[in-house]
């Protein structure tokens, strides 16, 4: 995919290709794999092969129906360096297959070390030539405008953290200040002012916010704060959220959301099931068929 | 160094045995190394290679003066593989010299991908043995308890991010919320409440905290509500903060908080100097000197 297209104009192009505004997560756990893919040798290296061997099926089941995926840095991290040579891998078989990709990495720091972190995500080369390199990656938003604008590079996007679904968010997230914003809205403001500049064709920006599903009323109102972020809704199905839900996550016409899931698409076989990745493709048609409609796009 | 001993009574015998309670941040990039050092050879593999050499002398070259040792992983990661290998392998030399290391990486998820990078960074044995893995990590703490909880792992430790010095984190972290409370206070309570549990036995917490060195009046608002965290302070001496600014950062009795430099240190030297890892250790001397008095240790 060449650099010169802004990533925001190419991301909704792919959605538009597809005809669903939906992503695939890939969170791999070795005891979640089916029950041929487990490694049976101890160690890193030989985990690290069963979950990248896994995600690599996943990738090619689910690429003819999504236009996105979303690749979980955790889960390859954990076994170091065996790990992250398995995740620029997938990240380059992804984009061959012309999946945009997500590095879902929510790395945080400032300055040059915030400058490092976009080096180790978009230089070229490293590890598995040019291709080897995501669309876009997942950023911290506390430290402020200093965290985020190092990864705003010509071609490249990030979603910068707004708001998260998880119940110790709440404590931090939710609180209102004395002129009667919550904390999640100031950062859906600084998001959307660090955003300014890098606005495509199609009116979004190449910095995008994360927004989590599960409180429709919070979300619309972030929404509105940021008219020309791309909103990456994490969660979707496993965490209880509906299409319903995630609608208020959308603009007017259908736009500018991303919707996520992971388990109920990855995991969606029976362990013992030789055919398990044929469940898996089945799994993201339906996800991206209802999610498409929900929004218009089918 | 046993994992029986609780982070913080190592951390704090470690600051007793050197009279002094500094940090070295080792945060190297390639134009800044002794000219003899820089990688002649292009790609990934021989600029992580003369960045973990130049760290490795800093490491032999600092021990003798110091307590603690800080690595910024991005200055590695954005080698990727190549670079993360160096990182813990120089993890392990550090403490193979009786140095505590904290990683600074800053990551910040929830749930069983935090679980992920906690294993990433305390498991044994994944890449140069069971050396091979910090004393502590640092941790964001915008996602609240969620994040921060999978990292304290016995015989570990960890510091969230509470203040930023960074002039971008002023837009969130001096918010100050209808209860009167700023956002960074908010997050201090909260880290407050999750090092509850992990206390050792002279009286500090496994759960540390991040606060930036240049606002004293800050400092000494979120000390008194951080009572048991070791307070680790970034940016002494490059970023302009006093050894007075950073007296608000301990508590009555001198102990609680931990000072890093890293510029000044590590680049204490003339690039064109052979020995220059000598100047290097004298300006941690200095440093550690200089700390040491403003504390009562020297």
């Amino acid at each position: 995919v060449p650099p010169e297209v802004h990533a925001a104009d190419r991301l909704l192009n792919a959605i538009e290709r597809r005809r669903s505004p939906v992503c695939v997560g890939i969170d791999p756990v070795i005891d979640k794999l089916p029950r041929s893919l487990r490694a049976a040798a101890p160690g890193a290296a030989a985990a690290a092969a069963a979950v990248s061997g896994f995600s690599e099926a996943v990738i090619a089941a689910v690429a003819p129906h999504v236009p996105c995926i979303k690749l979980q840095a955790a889960c390859f991290e954990r076994y170091r360096s065996h790990g992250l040579n398995r995740l620029f891998a997938l990240i380059g078989a992804a984009r061959a297959r012309e999946l945009e990709v997500i590095l879902d990495w929510k790395r945080g720091d400032i300055g040059i070390s915030a400058e490092h972190y976009a080096a180790a995500a978009f230089d070229a080369g490293w590890t598995n030539g040019a291709d080897a390199r995501p669309d876009w990656v997942t950023v911290s938003s506390y430290l402020g405008e200093d965290g985020i604008t190092p990864f705003l590079r010509d071609g490249f996007g990030a979603f910068a953290l707004v708001r998260t679904s998880n119940p110790g968010g709440d404590v931090i997230q939710r609180q209102r200040l004395t002129d009667g914003r919550t904390v999640a809205e100031v950062i859906a403001q600084l998001v959307a002012r660090c955003g300014q500049g890098s606005v495509g064709r199609r009116g979004y920006s190449a910095l995008g916010a994360v927004v989590g599903a599960t409180k429709a009323d919070e979300a619309a109102a972030l929404r509105r704060l940021m008219p020309r972020q791309i909103i990456l809704v994490p969660g979707y199905g496993a965490q209880g959220g509906t299409a319903a839900d995630i609608r208020a996550c959308f603009n007017d016409d259908g736009t500018g959301a991303l919707v996520t899931a992971s388990r109920s698409v990855i995991y969606a076989f029976d362990p013992d099931d030789a055919d398990w990745s044929a469940a898996v493709g089945a799994a993201a048609r339906s996800f991206a068929d209802e999610i498409g409609r929900a929004v218009g796009l089918r």
